[in-house]
């Protein structure tokens, strides 16, 4: 394991994780009992990236179930499908939730018996985590390998620890160059409007001891074009059989500028994050987020709230912008449409 | 006069503008009385916007020869020059500020008599205003006649009433759209770190009934990229001889992004923007400020104070990712090495 994680445990009867929407000024815990917990969790933020939606997920269909389900079997089929879909709208982008809930839904309505179906779910549930951390590891060797001697990067949002529950994505990589000590560098842009590249990403690499400076989203362009950035690596919540991938707001930015700039611009994600019923960018649903959170930073006013805002949460790359996924099944280069396919998925 | 702006008054010995610093919570006035001062307001952005800065520098100067005069000819002379320079120095990279610091000056020193000079340098002062005031009507008139049938504007940053002593640059254009009742509608970047764009640009648009919604600045890829967007149009800090032009960090990222989308991309600029003595975008200096911009907004901590940062406050966009720029002069084509230093000045 590349690193420990220690900010998302499954405890029995409960999720207990790191609310990050109170970094960096404070580390405090937060404790998931029910599903409405866990919904409220996912859709506030509390816990976010890809991965680490996805895992919250499967143990919200647990929890969920743990309320209570009908002593009827086919009842109990239908109710597990009902908190599946309750818990698979928490966000609509991210594809690693409903692929997690669906393994959870699908492994307890399987059961026999009702009494075997919760024991069934956190079983999936755990076995979602434990690929999840493995295909962190997978994802960080595999970059590595590939990046070994690369040292400048840029990176975007969060896709680190906290956005999974093992080592991360495209931090993932990063960690394991510094584990091998390669002498790296990182220059995070903030992430407006929540902040996740200031307040998690740059916080999670000093953590590690890795050599960190923020810069405002804006600023991508520019460090870019002017040559101080080696690779872009990023990590995504949605990628379609032609390679599109659904990312943070102002990923493609920076994608479309490290073109400009003839720097290479990578994707790291797990095979979870690949979603095989989008064929491309266009079939990707993008999440709409409160206008209050442009006018507002933590819990601060910082502009008119009255004024109109339009605030998507991700953009899509699209896959003429990306140099090559890195994933727990190796390097994927283009021509993506048949490499995708052919490594990542089997259909 | 496409409008009034009642935000930047000289009142004989003082000059009473808006503190933009506290915008949009407060509508202040500030006096400043004294050199420093102005130069403070300056660097402090109480006054900002390359325009608004140059006609306030040169006001700064007048203050400054108001403290105290030597009673020799040519020791006064000297000391002009010491002011001049004090106050040109307060911000380095919107070329306005040195190009009005030095109006002032000269007419200062070109008085015969030390009793002329203040008057001299009030008369300078005067005139900048007066010009700024014009360049702004003249560039909205140009501009809109320009973009008359062009209903769905980007912006990045302020370039209005706040930014000038007038109707501004970019957003005079807008103004005089809205004036002869084309449908506009604009969307701002809100312009981390200091957000200018949600603070300053919405607010004012608003006020003046033109339909605006803020993004955040990581978005301006994705409006552009799925044609939400009919024409970009920004500010600048200093135009270069070739084109490239300096304006807020974060234009370049939409310049780019423009020129993928096959979208227009117009920067708004009176003549004294234009620096006939920077060769290229490369001779233009680059203001990097306080990292602490990055960890705050407005005057709460929204990151670890403690995590370096990178805060260039401007950015270059290389010339060729500019569609024409719309001045006092009328509009400027490519090749811009040919038809500035034909059409904006004549050296």
């Amino acid at each position: 394991m590349i690193v420990d994680n220690p900010w998302f445990r499954w405890e029995g009867d409960r999720l207990v994780l790191l609310d990050q929407t109170l970094l960096p000024g404070a580390t405090e815990m937060v404790t998931l009992r029910t599903m409405a917990d866990t919904i409220d969790a996912i859709s506030r933020l509390v816990v976010r990236g890809a991965p680490a939606i996805g895992a919250a997920g499967g143990y919200g269909v647990v929890l969920g179930m743990m309320e209570g389900l009908p002593t009827d079997l086919e009842r109990a089929r239908e109710r597990i499908a009902e908190i599946g879909a309750a818990v698979g709208s928490a966000r609509p982008t991210a594809v690693n939730l409903s692929v997690a809930v669906d393994e959870v839904v699908a492994a307890a309505r399987s059961a026999t018996t009702v009494e075997q179906m919760v024991p069934r779910a956190v079983e999936a549930a755990d076995r979602h985590v434990e690929a999840d951390r493995a295909a962190c590891d997978a994802i960080g060797e595999a970059g590595a390998t590939l990046l070994a001697g690369t040292s400048r990067f840029l990176t975007h949002c969060n896709a680190g620890r906290l956005a999974t529950t093992g080592a991360g994505t495209a931090l993932a990589v990063l960690y394991a160059l510094h584990a091998a000590r390669h002498p790296i560098e990182v220059l995070a842009s903030e992430t407006r409007p929540l902040l996740q590249g200031s307040r998690i990403t740059a916080w999670e690499l000093a953590e590690a001891g890795i050599p960190v400076r923020v810069i405002p989203d804006g600023a991508g362009a520019s460090v870019l074009l002017d040559g101080h950035v080696d690779a872009v690596i990023v990590g995504a919540d949605r990628i379609a059989r032609n390679g599109d991938t659904a990312n943070k707001i102002g990923t493609l930015a920076h994608a479309i500028a490290a073109r400009e700039a003839g720097v290479p611009f990578y994707v790291a994600a797990p095979a979870t994050t690949f979603d095989p019923d989008s064929p491309t960018g266009a079939d990707i649903e993008i999440e709409l987020r409160s206008p209050a959170e442009l006018s507002s930073a933590g819990r601060v006013t910082i502009a008119d709230p009255a004024l109109p805002a339009w605030n998507p949460a991700f953009d899509v790359t699209p896959e003429r912008f990306i140099t090559a996924f890195i994933t727990d099944r190796g390097i994927v280069h283009p021509p993506f449409a048949e490499t995708i396919p052919g490594r990542v998925y089997d259909r």
